[in-house]
Parts: structure tokens; sequence; C-alpha cells
């Protein structure tokens, strides 16, 4: 059985590899990225055997060589421009890079004939701005994309659903809502919160810096997210698309709560204006009954554990 | 007042002008298209101050210096790939080429700091596959696009209201129906029928070919679409979509039976299995509720004058 995983260098990426290699060690995998992926928190053996293509999925010889000399199995397409922020500030470009890398790497499935089934990783950014009558978010509820990132994903969906029914090309969707877990960058708001919990414990720091602590949102670790994308590409249904989520909404406040709990600190709070975004909505939570129903998926992470790995992870590097 | 028409030359730009000339002919024009367009139909005074760019939408550069240089008040954005049959066999370039016209004319007018109001034209096709419940279909069924043509449109209207809420900008987006009229190409339904019975009472053809009859579309005259058009630039609420439709709901056969009522023949029928496609939808029929409300719009054109006129459109052109 052969990976094809895009975007094989991010966060999502390396937690991928790490359960194939736990769970799935005979694998194939090749992978592509701009940059080459860090695996040192892989075995040796495993580490070896991971075929690299540098480059970028806007290039469309390239991604075609790779599938047509690779032959994969499964297609994990991770590869995208995922900044809401950014695609503010580059609308155009945001949208035309995220679609071009779908559309390039689907055209390219198609043209070589390739049986291969493809992931098509979206996000609860899909839906927009949510009354609150509708959550928790099902597959049902309305797409009303309210950022140029969230109508390109919008746009992939809609695209992956042609290539399924119309090309009869394996295509399966997911809305993947808020990741957590160790390794994630500081830009996201829980590993900010577990750096400088972390920072205040051991390298002194006073205060913690943070923006609006009263929404909610639905977190789900990371681990859980690359094993439901397993799952999905095996034994999810093509066309359709799926929430990837725990199904549980958790407001800031508490995580940072609970997180000053696990360390031992009792840092105080400083709102900073530019970290709270003009239009936000209140409470973002979805449910995972689909992906529970047909892949028969059930989360191995509670809240608490993957908070303490991701205060693990930086008190590690900070030692 | 100065207005930018992009795709001036096909058959709703022609009208567009005809509409202008007769209505507002004070008005500056500036077109762009990839052909000169045919203004042979205008009165030579208003046809000497259209001033014609001949290139791409594709082409930014071009689109930004025209945007830049004349300043338009209202854009009315008809340049797309129209084809749903071509974007099936050619779906990425379909899907890339529709938002890329639209994108680089937003980013032309955000850039050039233009207080231009565009008018972004969509297609009843966002519906999708519509369910029999939900006809006649009003602004807030559902969208189910089912074809890269209309993922495109559905992008671009989502893109749209961003251009509009985020960025300010005063885009309004239409969701146009069917259109018939004078001057149609043959490769559309009514305008086939028009020219085959056209044929038959005049060069003596002897029998009419024809996909499925049975089913129900609405119609609406290119003139009442371009009046509302007009409509819509001026008095419709930007980041809003409106239905351009007749809010009636004609059969195939019923329109069929006007003509040959109207030209005096008795043509037989043919049924051609490859006009019928392989997925159809048995009923679209809109609602122009929010266009008569919001910017009071009448139909002019019945169904019985439109059918005339396009008769009489391949007969002179016959004789």
């Amino acid at each position: 059985v052969k990976y094809l995983i895009t975007g094989i260098s991010g966060f999502v990426g390396g937690h991928y590899l790490e359960y194939l290699a736990l769970k799935r060690p005979g694998v194939k995998i090749v992978g592509i990225d701009l940059s080459r992926p860090d695996t040192s928190f892989l075995n040796k053996s495993f580490r070896e055997k991971i075929k690299f293509h540098k480059g970028s999925l806007l290039d469309k010889k390239l991604i075609t060589n790779v599938i047509k000399k690779t032959k994969p199995d499964y297609i994990i397409n991770l590869a995208s421009y995922s900044s809401v922020a950014y695609s503010w500030r580059h609308p155009a470009e945001c949208f035309v890079n995220n679609t071009n890398i779908f559309l390039n790497l689907a055209e390219a499935v198609r043209n070589s004939k390739s049986k291969a089934k493809i992931l098509s990783v979206g996000s609860s950014e899909e839906y927009g701005i949510v009354a609150p009558a509708n959550i928790p978010l099902t597959e049902k509820s309305g797409l009303n994309p309210a950022n140029p990132y969230a109508i390109a994903r919008v746009a992939q969906e809609n695209l992956s659903k042609i290539y399924s029914d119309g090309y009869r090309m394996p295509v399966i969707c997911t809305r993947s809502f808020n990741h957590i877990g160790p390794r994630q960058k500081d830009i996201f708001v829980v590993s900010s919160f577990a750096k400088q919990i972390a920072e205040g414990k051991l390298l002194g720091r006073k205060k913690i810096i943070c923006g609006n602590l009263g929404i909610i949102r639905d977190f789900i670790d990371v681990r859980d997210v690359v094993r439901s994308y397993d799952l999905l590409l095996r034994k999810g249904k093509p066309g359709e698309a799926y929430n990837v989520c725990s199904g549980e909404g958790h407001k800031l406040s508490e995580i940072l709560a609970m997180l000053q709990k696990k360390a031992g600190t009792k840092l105080p709070v400083q709102i900073d204006r530019d970290l709270i975004r003009p239009v936000d909505n209140p409470e973002i939570v979805g449910s995972c009954k689909k992906l529970k129903r047909h892949v028969a998926f059930r989360k191995e992470y509670t809240l608490s554990r993957s908070l303490e790995d991701m205060l693990a992870h930086w008190e590690k590097r900070m030692r």
C-alpha cells in the first residue's frame, strides 16, 4: 500500500507519519512539500523509507509526474495556504492558490487514470457565520463562508463532489475543526497558551497575553485527526463530507485555567486588542456523529491529555 | 456616467448597448472583449462613442489599466466561459478561467480604489439539482452546484459577498435564468426551435430535431434581463444576490407549439438522443419577488412577444 502525502512537512503531516510508523509500518510513503520534513521523532528504519519530492503543488508537471511514477493508493492533500488573516490581505492569491493546488492534484489523478482514493481536507471555516441555534454543526448545516480562505475550501469541496460523482474518482472530504497537540506552532491559540504558561513556569514570564477568552471552540487532538483521516480514506464514502471534530465545546478561559492548574502557575491575563478578530463566532462546535457512524471513529485523546502533552512539549523545548 | 462592460460582444452585451442607446443615450461606454462587437443595429452617433478594448479578462494588466484610465461608475461583468458541456470536458480550465476573470476585475477595482458599482452576473445553474418542492426557487433556496461551471459561479458569488462586506465594494450579484430573444445563437434551445421553424416556413425544412420536450424552464427575454441589470446596478443592495427570471415556467413542448402556430407550420418532431442531458432537472422556475420588491422590476416582454421577435429575426436572416 502506497501513500502520497502533500504538505507532508507541516504539523498534521508529521503526525500522520508518526501514526503510520506506529500503526501501519509496512506502508510505502511519498511526500511533497516546499521544504524537507522534520522526521527526527521517527525511528530510523521508517524514516529512511519516506520518499520526498521538494516542490509546489502549483507545479502541475511535478504533481503529474509524481502520481504517474509512484501510483499511490491513497492521497492525503494537506498542502494549502491556510491562514485566514493572510487570505484577507491577499484574497485573490489565497483563493487561486488553494483551488489550484486541489485542481492540479485532481486533474493529475484523472489524467493518469489513477485509482487512488483522495482525502480532500477542508475546514470548519466553511460553515462561516453560524447561528447559535445551529450548534452543534452537522454536515447538513448550511455553508456560509465568510473569508476568502473559507470560500476556496467550499469550492474545493464542491469540486470534490464533481470529481467523485461526475468522473467516478473516490474523493472523500473533511471539514476539520480546530486542531491541538504537541509540536503545534504558537500562532494557534491553545499552543500559544501552553507555551506562555511553560515560560511562566520555567523562564519567569509574568503574564499571559491573549485575545477573547469568551469564545467556545471544538478542539480535536491532531493524533485523533490523522487517525480519523486514515479511517476515512479506507472506509469513508466517496463524494461525502465529514466533520472531523471532538463534538465538545470548550471556552478558551476554561482551557487556560486547565493549563495553569496542570503547570501549577497562576499567571495573570492581559487582553491584547490586536488578538481579537473583528467578526467572530461566539461558539463553534461540530457533531461527529457521521464520522462515528460511517467509519466507527472514537476519539482517543481527552482534552486533558492533549493539554498535558502540549505543556510537556514546550517544557522539553525550554529545558 | 460611465459604463464598463466586459464581454460586450456577446448576446447580452449587444442588447445592453441597445438598451443604453434607447434609454440612457447620454452615458459613456467602455467595452472589453476578445473580438470587436457587432454594433450594426445601433445608430451611428451612439455607435461611435463606444470605446473598445480588445483583450482577455485573464490579462490582469489590461483590466487594471482600463479601470485606472476610464474610472467607470458602473461595471457589468458579462465575460465568462459559460458552456456547461465545455466545463465537463475541461473542468479545471473552466473553473480557473471563470473565477480568475472575476478576481482580476475585482482586484483591479480594489487596488485602484475605484468606487465603481459592479454587477456580478451569475446563473440559475448555481441551484444545481433541485427538489420539486423547492420550486419556485427563491434566493434563500440552497445552492447545490452540479457541474464545474456552476461551482465557479457559486465561488464568484461568495467572493462577491467578501468584496462587498469585507472590502466595502458595492458588488451586486445575479442568478440569471435562461435567456431568450432575437440574435440568440441556435445552440440554445428556443432559438434553435425558432430557426428550424423559420427554415420550415421559408426553406422547405421537413422536421424539427430536438431533445427532451418535457422539461419546464423559466425563460426571460434578454431585453428584460438587461433592463433588470441596469435597475440592479442603480438600486440593488450591495452584497445581495437576485434571481433574474420571469417567474413563469413553460414546458418546451408548449413553446414549440406556440412557435409553430405563429409561423403557421406543422412540422413533425424528431427526438435526437444526443440532445438529451444525462442528468437534468425536470423543472426550473425562479421567483422574481425580490427583484420586484428591491428595484421595482416589471417584465415588459411576454413569452409570446419574445417568440415572435425570435421568429422574425431568423426569417429576416433567411430572406
